[in-house]
Parts: structure tokens; sequence; C-alpha cells
């Protein structure tokens, strides 16, 4: 993506990309069939039980306000409206913590004031909205976004970095408060005397706990050795889902002198309640704020709008890092715009309004990329078993192989010839097989493993639709109805929930496994090279990947603790986004360039990059590929065992657009087993613009 | 070990073996230096704390006749005994959950006899030791542990297991009390109310689940990836007992408002008190007993005789398992005679009486072999990087390491030249090498990975002494003078401890793998032989495994079922001793005699084996090896990778002896990281006697 600022080119461009899939978003996600629904419950619970916590959080910040019915009602509407007219369906919307964070500010400014006061804060809030969408129309109109490859890994993890601490604070705070007494609540009950709150608090640990063990084993269940592959998956899928059931079912074993309110459970009101829609008319209310206020809401607008400009492109990045090798584009401009129009329903309607929410946005690819592998993997292993049964020889099979494989592939309309991956594997695999004299040989298993050597040929590949963001967002709308099941739920069951979400968010952060390499025993280090491919392990002197993260870390520690301070947290996202200049002018200051490029590629830091991309653009992708000499062949199959692609003999990384591009399609091969744990969703060295996808 | 009945004729070789070696069983063990004391702590909390809990369930079930006090002396008293003077160091003994069941029939046999009653029971308990001791004698005397090679794997795991169920079951049972009232206590108490017993459940369950996971975890410390080798190593030797601390530290966190009982702590009377000490002059009594009763003493005698001599001789087998390499002999007839003994003087203090216990035999020998491949493994690294740094060429290396090795030997008068492991590995690797043509090149880090092939190349091998067995005996019996210390220790980290025993003595148990491997997907059972060597799994077909593992579940289920009811539970033990003639005379029927040899290899089916063995005996062992044709060695290297040699051609078994012992030397090879997980204590087909130890 080229950095240009002239008006709607950005926009025009994404509706252009996005248009031409637009169809096959639909069919693509219809197709996939029931399985689609893994995806989407995981994501609808990871979407829905942060929103209806940040809902209880407003209410207590906002005087009852708003509630979670109106986190839940911004959720579900924003995210059916984006995921139907939004241009990358992959971005996933929510109500976020830096947003109760500003209403909280703004409600603090409002309640004290004569002329506004508790009543008008909600129309005060609307007019905020209304500059916030202003601005976000103007910055997705003058292509802001187009700035996003400047958006680098060390900025991106940083961020996913400190939304996990939010998580994790949220965790731990919440099961401390299960000792306490409730703010709300009338201290008088049985189950707020000490003895019962000391026991309400062990068994919001019990619950927590259970909830968060659990739910990290049951994401790994598809390597587990025990039961059918059929319940193994079907666990790997909804096991998190099914553990708050469980968990919930556990929470009413006790019964007997047990009094009401242990544990205590999530508390909402009854949308069916009348009054709960109070807010829906703020509209009504708009023109009786005093016209000064009008005018003094552009100054929270500024800062909200600086948010979700960052916050949403971040997420949206973050959601199509080049390990996920997607075919479809991106849409960062338009959505930025589509962003502004939500935030104005949002604002006239009373709720406070969503954005793209991290981790749950790369959380959905990273769950969609299973789904594609495992319906890639049933077809190619149906061809193999066929071939096999055949006798046909290793050559035929690949090519049978071959031919299912692209079959699979999205046909769009723009797109290059699909499968390099594949086909390539497939050559050296073959190379190999000739040496070893038996190309011609009718197969067996042993010769080709069929449930193990597949699962080495096939790249990681997204299924990208939109039709599970969609049902996942219809399934948040549901949950407003089902207010009264969902108070079931005990909190300290949503506190162990937050735990999971913030660890789950963690593998595949690059900087979060820099900070653990600097507690990894010197002879243990190749260990990291071998799980994560994490070549800078080699390229860069130990003493500077230290220096580096520790600078990384101190500067996450200043935003973690910014965030503590009452009126001033609200300027985080500036901090955050001040490091993208730190990065391109301070940073070279004080690091070798080339270690600079290993721990965090820019792009703008690649001079021949653009040449090449400009002239290779419309080749055919076996055209670069045959670019390669033979030495580059030979060495990227001695390296690729390791998972990634290293030249040796490019220092200048001449061709280090081949390198990317050989990277970007190879490197995270989906190894079966621990796919989830061991899948890199770190936000790539921005090459989303310089693929075909552009 | 040949079956002989003739008079003392078993002692007598026992005693004459292990006088051999009785000097270096103290010096070994004090050239350990430091490190015995990571053995030694281990087993001292597995033996200390079930012993104390033993004792509050016998405080319970003799109305305070007997205490915690009682079980630690005897436990000590028996153990330092036993150490010093008995046959076999690596055996652990100490008052057992079968005894306790026993004196439990025993008190509610006596309180109510009118010319008994409590006053009498110790009296009377010392009776039933007299006549047991001298079953016991008749026992060992005539030779009846020479029949120990019956016990089969089956008997002793199915053994091995129901001692894990038994502890489970205490663990569960223990964690469920929590809730409830406890027995002694006054129900006025406020930490007895409703509400308070409930948070003291809720905590139990945190504080036993917490030990049980940390504790699990720490043992799998030095596979970790963090932290320097020193601390990964401490933690692992060290971890059970740190987290015990750790976790008795957590139970002092809530403070404000929670009573004191919460949670509850363990109950035992003070030792310093007057009082205390009454049992010990019981002998004074002992002629008051009416004849009757001294006669009918006869009669739980035969039962605590059989229990005895079944359980001291398992316990003694699975620390003995051909798995271990033990270069010392056996000691069966010696030891349960002495046993004879220690039960005659436990009797006439008053105190029940210890036998050898599992899992914490086992456990021993496992932990011992452990620091024994620490320290060769030091001096091996040791040398090959001064081989290195001089330059040597691999021919060397190998050379000098061999020389090491051997250094580190014990060196026994009658011993066989030591070291088959080393050797013919270095062998193999040197083969190898020559093949690659670089034998003669100055080796680097390259060639020979100091730190990886030196656990590839160490054989298991088991630091056997005296000293650690002593210590741990010593360490209890400073417990009971700790009392007031370990009073502080809260019962529910007790609880989890139990679970963690349970837990840690199912991996290498055949019996427990094949239960797992009935709920292992088909396509993952070749999981089950990479990590359990099992090479049943390949030999045997699935459908026989499965009837032959259910017919054990169904057996094991009994026994525990019986273990249940009130007075016939006492028969138990017979239950099980009844499975050696069933696997003798009824498993045959129904099986095939190879698929039995492979799930459960016993010594008697094998003809060729005593005929081979003693021709073979005193030769040196390097002929043995050698008798070998060239293909069996090429097929001994290509199956060594996977860490059990298999012959394919003998399917007539005529080489079995060998392969047991190219099995027995070479197979359990400590693979460096998860070496406590995956280490073999299985009770193999008893080979005992079989080797130059006999």
């Amino acid at each position: 993506m080229e950095e240009t600022f002239v008006p709607f080119r950005g926009i025009k461009n994404d509706l252009k990309g996005r248009l031409l899939c637009y169809k096959q978003d639909w069919t693509g996600g219809i197709r996939a069939g029931i399985r689609i629904l893994a995806p989407t419950t995981y994501i609808f619970f990871a979407s829905a039980i942060p929103v209806i916590s940040f809902g209880e959080q407003l209410e207590r910040n906002t005087g009852g306000t708003l509630t979670a019915v109106q986190t839940l009602a911004s959720t579900a509407l924003c995210g059916i409206i984006h995921s139907v007219i939004g241009g990358q369906p992959l971005l996933i919307l929510g109500v976020a913590e830096p947003t109760v964070l500003m209403y909280t500010f703004m409600f603090d400014f409002v309640k004290d004031r004569k002329d506004l006061g508790q009543k008008l804060f909600l129309a005060w809030a609307g007019w905020v909205c209304v500059w916030t969408a202003l601005l976000l129309f103007l910055l997705a109109v003058l292509g802001a976004c187009s700035i996003i490859n400047r958006f680098t890994r060390v900025a991106g993890e940083l961020f996913g970095l400190l939304i996990a601490m939010l998580f994790m604070q949220q965790a731990i705070r919440g099961a401390v408060e299960e000792f306490g007494i409730p703010q709300r609540e009338n201290t008088k009950q049985t189950a707020l005397q000490p003895s019962w709150r000391f026991g309400n608090g062990m068994f919001a640990l019990v619950l927590s706990f259970g909830l968060l063990l659990t739910a990290l084993r049951s994401r790994k269940a598809r390597s587990w050795r025990y039961g059918t592959g059929w319940f193994r998956g079907f666990i790997a899928d909804y096991g998190v889902p099914l553990m708050v059931l469980v968990w919930t079912a556990v929470s009413y074993i006790p019964v007997n002198d047990v009094p009401r309110g242990i544990p205590r459970r999530l508390f909402s009101p009854n949308p069916w309640s009348p009054g709960a829609y109070s807010n829906w008319t703020v509209i009504k209310d708009m023109l009786n704020v005093p016209p000064l206020y009008i005018v003094g809401a552009f100054i929270p607008a500024t800062m909200i709008a600086v948010l979700y400009y960052f916050d949403h492109s971040v997420a949206s990045q973050l959601a199509q890092q080049k390990e996920f090798n997607l075919k479809k584009p991106a849409s960062y401009h338009y959505d930025l715009l589509l962003l502004g129009f939500l935030v104005i329903l949002c604002g006239l309607i009373g709720i406070p309004p969503s954005n793209g929410v991290i981790p749950q946005s790369p959380m959905h690819t990273k769950s969609l990329a299973t789904l594609k592998h495992q319906l890639l993997r049933n077809k190619l292993v149906s061809t193999a078993r066929k071939s096999i049964s055949k006798n046909s020889n290793l050559g035929q099979l690949y090519r049978n192989m071959q031919e299912a494989y692209n079959g699979m592939q999205t046909p769009l309309a723009y797109e290059t010839p699909p499968a390099l991956g594949l086909k390539e594997l497939k050559e050296s695999t073959i190379q190999l097989a000739s040496s070893g004299g038996y190309i011609d040989a009718p197969i067996d298993e042993t010769v080709f493993d069929v449930n193990k050597d597949i699962d080495d040929l096939l790249p990681v590949e997204v299924k990208e639709q939109r039709l599970s963001n969609l049902l996942q967002a219809s399934m948040v709308g549901c949950c407003v109805a089902a207010m009264p099941l969902l108070k079931k739920i005990p909190s300290s069951v949503l506190w162990g929930y937050f735990a999971f979400m913030a660890i789950e968010s963690l593998p595949g952060n690059q900087f979060w496994e820099r900070i653990l390499l600097l507690f990894t025993a010197p002879s243990r280090r190749y260990k990291v090279l071998e799980d994560y491919h994490a070549t800078f392990v080699e390229t860069v002197p130990f003493k500077t990947i230290a220096t580096f993260t520790l600078f990384q870390t101190t500067y996450l520690l200043l935003c973690f603790g910014l965030t503590w301070i009452p009126i001033a947290g609200v300027l985080f996202p500036l901090l955050i986004m001040l490091l993208v200049p730190v990065r391109q002018y301070v940073l070279p200051k004080f690091f070798k360039g080339a270690h600079l490029q290993d721990l965090d590629a820019a792009e703008y830091e690649e001079a021949p990059a653009i040449a090449f991309n400009v002239s290779f653009q419309n080749q055919d992708p076996q055209a670069r590929v045959t670019n390669l000499d033979d030495g580059e062949i030979l060495d990227e199959i001695i390296t690729r065992s390791r998972g990634e692609i290293r030249l040796t003999q490019s220092p200048k990384r001449v061709y280090s657009p081949h390198v990317n591009e050989l990277r970007g399609e190879q490197s995270p091969r989906l190894k079966g087993k621990g796919f989830e744990a061991k899948q890199t969703p770190s936000p790539g060295p921005s090459i989303l613009g310089q693929s075909p996808r552009d």
C-alpha cells in the first residue's frame, strides 16, 4: 500500500478490492457448512463476555445510565452492520476498555455541571460522537490509514500486550473483589457477612482457576492422546464455551446452608423491564444541550478519534498479519469511514460506540485458519487415500492432491493462480523421493503417511468470509434478550475467562517471546528457535535483543502506568502512537539497521522492495520463484525444516522481498498438533500492501 | 533366583551377597556428597506425610490409644534399623494403610471384651505381633521368598494401582471432610459454623489443588525453558517439599476476621506432654492378657503375616525392577527375617509395626537413579569438554569417556567388569561416525554435542547406598520432636499431597498405561510406543490387550471393593495373592502364550532361559554380546532409537535371555528431560535372580 493522501483514493481502492470478493465472502462462508459454528461460538464468547463485564463497569461508573444492555446492543448492532457492509470481515467490533474509560471520564465531567447533569449526559455524549465521527470521516477521506505501514511490530505488539495486561488486571481485581463487599449491594445480606464473604472469595478462586486451567487445556485438545478424533475436535472447537457451562453448573453444587448470592453472579438489569429503553430516545434531548458544551464536546472527541483511528487500524492489522497468508485485500480507509457512521449512529441512540477490538480480531483469524486447515486437510486426506488405493506412484499422488488443493482455492476474478505452498513442497518432496529411488514405485503408507505428511504439506490459509462475523454479532444481540439466562453465570467464571483471554493472546507475540527469552537459560535458547521460528535469535546478538526488549518493556510499563492516572490516563493512546515516530527516527540511532530490521522489520527501511514490488506486481508468481537461482532453492530446502526461509547470501537484503514472500507463504506451516499454541499472530512487517492484495 | 526351599539357604545367600557390598553401601553414599539430600528429602516427605495422616486415622479409630507419635516412631525406628542392618537398602519401611486397617479391626474386636477392653488392647496387639513375627521367621527360613519370581507384573502392578487408588480415595475423602464437622472438635467453635465451614472447605480445595498442581509441575522443572540450570535442578529436587512450605505459608494469608481453625491443620498430641509415653511400657501388661486371647491372637497374626510377606516382598521387588539396572544383589529372605524381629520389637513397645511401603520404595530408587545420572553426567561432560579442548578425535573422546565412566563404577569384589551400556553405544556411534568419514577429524561441538549426546549415552544406573535411607528415617524420627512445627501444615495440603503421590506412582505402571491405551484414538496408538517403549503395542493384537486389561481392571475393582467391607476387608491381600496362581494356571487357558509373555513376562514360562543363564554365567559380558550375530547387532542398532531392543527373528524366543539382558541394560536410557515422567518403574519379569546379582 503506497502512502498517498489524495482524497478518497484509499476508500475507492478498498471498495474496489472488497467488492470483487463480496459474493465469495458469503458463498465461501455458507459452503463451510456447520463447521463455521466453531469459530463463531469461540469468538462470540470472546466478544460477549468482556462486553458484559465492561457494561457492569460502566453501570458503576455512570450511576446506572449505561448498563450491559447498552454495551451488548452496541456490539451487536455495529458488529452486524460491519459484517454486512464493512470492508474487512475478519475485524471484530465491540465496546472496548478504552471506550469505557473515556465514557467514565466524560461522565465525571458532566455530572457536576448544573446545566448538564446526569440527565443530559447521553445527549452530550451524542455530540461527542458526532464530532468524533466527523474527525474519523476526515481521517478516512484524507487517507490517514495509508501510513499503517509505519505501525510496525513494535507498536502493535506493545498495544497487544498492554491490552493483555489490562485484561489480566481486571481478572485479578475481580477475583480479589469477590472477598470484599460489592458497591451496590445491601450490606445486611447474609451472604455479605465476613464468614460468607470469605467462603465466597475462596469459591470464586476455585471457579476462576478451574475455568482458566480447563479452558487452556481444552484449546489443545486436538493433540490429546485420548478420545476419538471427533471428540477431540469438538473439545478444541467448543471447549471454552463448554467450560463456561461446566463451571457455571459447578457453581450450583453448594446448596444446603449456603445462602443465595454465593457465588456472586452477573448483575445486569432486565432488558424487559420498563425504563430500560429510556436511552434510545436521547436524540430528542440533544438540542437541549447548551451550545457551549456542544462546541466543548470537540475536545474529548479528538482523543476518541485518535484512539479509534489507532485501535481500529491496529486491530485490523493484527487480524491480517502476513503469517495468515490472506488472499483478499485489506480495507483500512473504508472501514474507518464506516466506523465514523457507526459512531454517529451509537451516539444518536445513546449507546457507547464500538470499534475494532484486540485480542478478539486476531483470535478470529486464527480460529478461521484452523477451520480452513481442517477443510483442506479432509479433502487432501481423502484424495491421497484414493490415490493410494489405486496404486498410484508418488508423482501421481501429488498431481491428484494438487488438483484437489486448487479446487479448494478461492476463485477470485483478479487473483493470481493459487498455491505456491503445496506446489513447492511437492517439488522438494519429489526431489527427495527421487534421490531415495522410490519415486515411481506404487506408494503405500510407509512412503507417504497420509495423516502426518499432509499436515506438513498444508500452508496456513484462512477461511475468509463474512458469515462467522455476522453470526457472532447476531448472537451477541441475542444475549440482550437472554440476559436472564446470562445472569446465571458466576462473576468469578468471568474473571477466569478474562485471564484466559489474556493468556491466549500471548503466544505469537514476538515481544512477549523476547521477554521470555531473557529468562531462558542460555543452553535452551535454541528451543526458542525451534518453537517459534524466530530467526532473530540467530542473527541478532543476545545483548542487542535484551536491550531492545528492555526498552520496549519500559515503554509498556509507562503506558500501563498512565492508564492508572485518573484524567491523564485518557492520553495513553497518544503514548503508543508516539512509538511510531520513535521507532522511525530515534531507535535507528541506538541499534544497527540490520538488527532493527530483524527485530522489527519496517517496510520503509527496505529501499529495493518498492522497485521490485512494482515491476513484478503483475507477473505470475511461478515466475518469481524460478527467478531464484538453484543455490537459493537448495538453501531454501535445507532451511525449510526449521520452518522459516533464511537466505545466507543476502546480507544486503537485495532479495528481501523474495524472502518476505517466501516467508509469508511458507513459514507458519500448520504442524497439526499444537497449532493454536504455536501459530504466530504477530503483526509482521506490514507486507500487507506489497502483495497482489494492494 | 532358583526356587529352593532348603532351610536357611535363602537367608545365607542374601547375607553373603549383601555383606560383600556392605562397606561400599556406606562409602558410596558418603561420596555422593551434599546431593544425597535431594532423594533423601524427597523420600522423607513421601514417607512422613502419609504416616502422620495414618496416625490421625488410627487415633480416631482406637480412641486415642495410638497417635501420629506412635506411627512416626515406628517408621523411624524400623527405618533406621533396616537401613543399617537390613538387606536391601532401597526398600523404605513405614506404617502402611493395610496395617492401619488391621489395627482398626483388632481394636474393634478388643474394646467390647470385658476381660480385655481398651486398656489391654496394646498388650493383646503385642501378642499378635509375636505370633506374626514367628510366622515371618518361618516363611523366611523356609525360603518362601524364592517364589517371588511368580509375582509377575500383573500382580505387582495391580497392587501398585490399588495403593494409588487408596491414596486418591483418602485425598478426596479428606478434601470433602473439610466441609464437614470434624469428629473430635467442639462444635460450638466459630470456625465450625456453616458459613465458616463452607469457607474452610473452599480454602481447602484451593490449597489441595494448589499443592497438587505445583508439585506435579515442579517435578518436571529440569525440562523447563526458563531459569538457570542450577535453579531448575533445585526445583526438580526439592520442589515438592518446597511447595508444602509455600502452600503452608499461603494458608496463613487470610488473617482479619478469619477465626483460628481455618484452615484446619494437622492434629496430633504434643509428644512432650506427660502421658504420651504410656504405651512404651506395654510389655508389663502382656502377661495380664488371658491365655485364651493369647492363643486367639494367632488368627489376626496369620493375616498380617500374609500381608507383610506379600507387601514387603512386592515393595522390594518394585524398588528393584530390571529397568533400574541394579548392580547389587537382592535380599528378600533376610529382609523378611529382619521384618520379623522388627514386628516383635514394635509389638513389645506398643507401637504399630512398619513394613516395606509402596509407592515410596520405587520412588526412592527412581530418585536415586536421577541422582546417579547427574553424577555420571557431570563427570562425562567435563571429560568430553577436556577432550574437545585438546583437539582429540572422536575415538579418543570415547576412550576418555569410557575411562571416566569406569572410574565411576562401583568396584565390587565379585562383580563382572562394568558397563556394557556406554561401551556398546560408543561402538555404534563410532561406526556411524566412520561411515560419515569424520572419525579421525578433530571433533567440535557440531559432531559431538556434549550436553545432548551424553544424555543419550548414559544407561540408567542407580546410586545404591544406605545413607539416603538412614537419613530419611532419622528425619522421620526428628518429626516426633518437631510435632509442634508440623502442626502448622494445613490438613488440606496433606490431601493434595496424597493426590500427588497417587499420580506420581502411575507413570511406568504398564497396567495403567494399558488402561489409557483403551481410551487412545487408534491413530495415536503409535504414540504409546514412542513414549513408553511399549513393544506389546506392536506384537499383541489390540483386542487381546483390551481383554487382558479389562480382566485386570475388574480384578482391581474387586480388590478395591473388598477394602470397603468392614471385617472381610482384611482379606484383600489374599485376593491379590490369589492372582499369582490365576496368572500361572488360569490365564494361559484364555490367552496365547506369546501374547501373555509380551504383556506379562513370567520367568517360569521361559524354558531355555535357565540353561543359557547357567552356561554363560561366568563369562565375560563382552563375550555374550559378540555371541549375537551381525544381523542382530544391526537390528539392535536400528531399533535402538526406539529405546527398546526387539529381535525380529526370534518368534520362538530362543534368544530371549539375551533380549532380556539387552533390554535390561539398554532400554530405559535416560533421555535427559522428562526423565522422571517417562521412566518405567514397572515390575518387570523378575530377572532379578538371573544376572550376576544372584
